[in-house]
């Protein structure tokens, strides 16, 4: 199958349609392509247009609106609050992101809690502009439940990420990782390919460890990663994401009358530091400090860097896209 | 050998006296020894009388300043920054309580950054007294280089411990945990014991993998916990415990003047929110939701109770100590 390239503008420009067609107001259509269209142009594909189906299928549902329309509180000097309104995450977190802003700089730290909002894309796009900005940034967030905490049997916490950035130049250090050792992603592709899952990352229905791929997938869970301490951060995550915010755990969360929904609706809780009013030093020079000390370690690659040289490598040449792809979201726009 | 019986204040008492005569303050030797008889009394024999030696190892050496007086400078609405004078972190931090608290009561959150403070004290007994006060806070500190970075060979980081609080009654919930799969002491204690260390724990002194405890301990390091997630969070240790209150970095210690130095000369960053101010729910209740979820999910026991319930114990009936190492504590109380 030969890839097709495609600019990211015309990317995002196809995604917008699709999602107007699917119950989409503009702002959230616009919102949702423009990120999913950034995470394919950085490589990150489970976050990119691999996520159109499930996006579609909680419109389809009912299971979100989208035509939701986000509402920001003031409710401190140093926190918003937001109601997501059962529509999706990024609407709201674009309209917070300049009140934010200005009360971190104001404070020297502030927080937005996010409740009732469905977040089904990558985190490190929502912090990466943060860092942009010179603050530090971090991302709490809780999903569905997949997750079995450490010494249980049964499924309870999401896959929860955790993302995390700091300003550099030219482009910021980012990373954005799950509470779980593996993805369900991860799962899936073992079990396409036919390969043993390694140990300690799933267990089946009955809570008993196994490397059989089915016997995760089919009602049995993830694990944390790194044993007890993956489980208290994945726990860490729904109280940050979800109890801090007021919104769903991952285990409240029921779809069962929504056929097709596959978006997680939880909460969501964003720190901004401005990292030069505590600080006695130079804190980029710091960072550069950092950096060379870790390449000097022998660790080459710095969270964010492949998704970076992608990005370059993809806005020059265009995303490459199987053709098969390009033709299935060319006929979704077409379709309705 | 026999176990003695001392009570806790008995055996901070006795512990002041041994701190004064290395050469602390009054309320240096006072706030350390409260630590570490508390450490003690929950069963933390890891920060418990454990650690006097390398705590007088590093007042004798000249290394820290056990008379220093912390400062504390208000340089934003949400932000304290603390100088530790080159003296242990405790003392700074119990200034800061109060103004941290009351700063985070009327932002909404706060926060706090330590420089130039040792930091060598578990990290719970930092948290605990913040969430007994309604708080959810969180702390970042790095230490002395001892884990490779995920990739790397070389040593970097510290076993950087991240602590986590919740509010709940009548107990807070409080994760402390290193940045390391293991401790050092686990380490040592691996080998008194002739046991090889399970993969995945360290490397030796050309960075290659492996199971032999010496290996590690003698020009090795340790590895962090959960591959390169635990490496980010370790990573993110250094950034937020050192970068961003100016102080240094876990490898930029350099004792090498100082036989006998035990102690990390890092920085600390603390967060606390008021779980009530960005909240539409009943934080409390919705913690006991999440804590009852966790217990029917098969995980028995949150972060945590295990210290409770030997506090509990131990304040009844006195904190278990072997025969021999109150000799010992009592003789450094007599001896100069």
């Amino acid at each position: 199958m030969t890839d097709a390239r495609i600019s990211t503008a015309d990317l995002a420009a196809l995604l917008a349609i699709i999602f107007r067609r699917h119950g989409c107001s503009d702002i959230v259509a616009k919102t949702l392509a423009d990120n999913m269209a950034a995470a394919e142009r950085d490589g990150a594909h489970s976050h990119g247009v691999f996520r159109v189906a499930g996006n579609l299928g909680s419109l389809d549902s009912g299971w979100v609106d989208g035509r939701a329309v986000p509402t920001l509180e003031d409710v401190a000097p140093g926190v918003l609050r937001g109601d997501g309104h059962n529509g999706f995450s990024l609407p709201l977190l674009e309209l917070a992101r300049a009140p934010l802003m200005a009360k971190a700089r104001q404070n020297g730290l502030a927080m937005l809690s996010v409740r009732n909002a469905h977040h089904f894309s990558a985190v490190w796009p929502d912090i990466e502009p943060f860092a942009r900005e010179g603050f530090v940034a971090l991302a709490m967030i809780n999903s569905m439940s997949n997750v079995v905490p450490h010494g249980g049997r049964t499924r309870l916490y999401g896959t929860n990420p955790m993302g995390f950035a700091v300003p550099r130049d030219p482009d910021p250090i980012v990373f954005d990782q799950a509470s779980s050792g593996w993805s369900n992603g991860d799962v899936q592709i073992a079990r396409r390919e036919g390969r043993a899952l390694p140990p300690g990352i799933g267990v089946d229905r009955d809570g008993n460890p196994t490397t059989d791929p089915d016997a995760v997938l089919e009602g049995g869970a993830l694990l944390p990663f790194g044993g007890h301490k993956g489980s208290s951060i994945a726990m860490m995550m729904e109280i940050m994401g979800a109890a801090l915010a007021g919104g769903d755990y991952s285990w409240e969360i029921d779809w069962s009358r929504h056929p097709g929904a596959a978006t997680p609706h939880g909460g969501q809780t964003y720190i901004l530091i401005d990292p030069n009013r505590g600080n006695a030093r130079n804190f980029a020079a710091r960072i550069e400090t950092l950096v060379e000390a870790i390449h000097a370690a022998g660790q080459q690659r710095l969270p964010g860097d492949r998704r970076y040289a992608n990005r370059r490598i993809n806005t020059a040449q265009g995303i490459p896209l199987p053709a098969e792809t390009l033709n299935h979201l060319r006929a979704l726009a077409e379709d309705r």
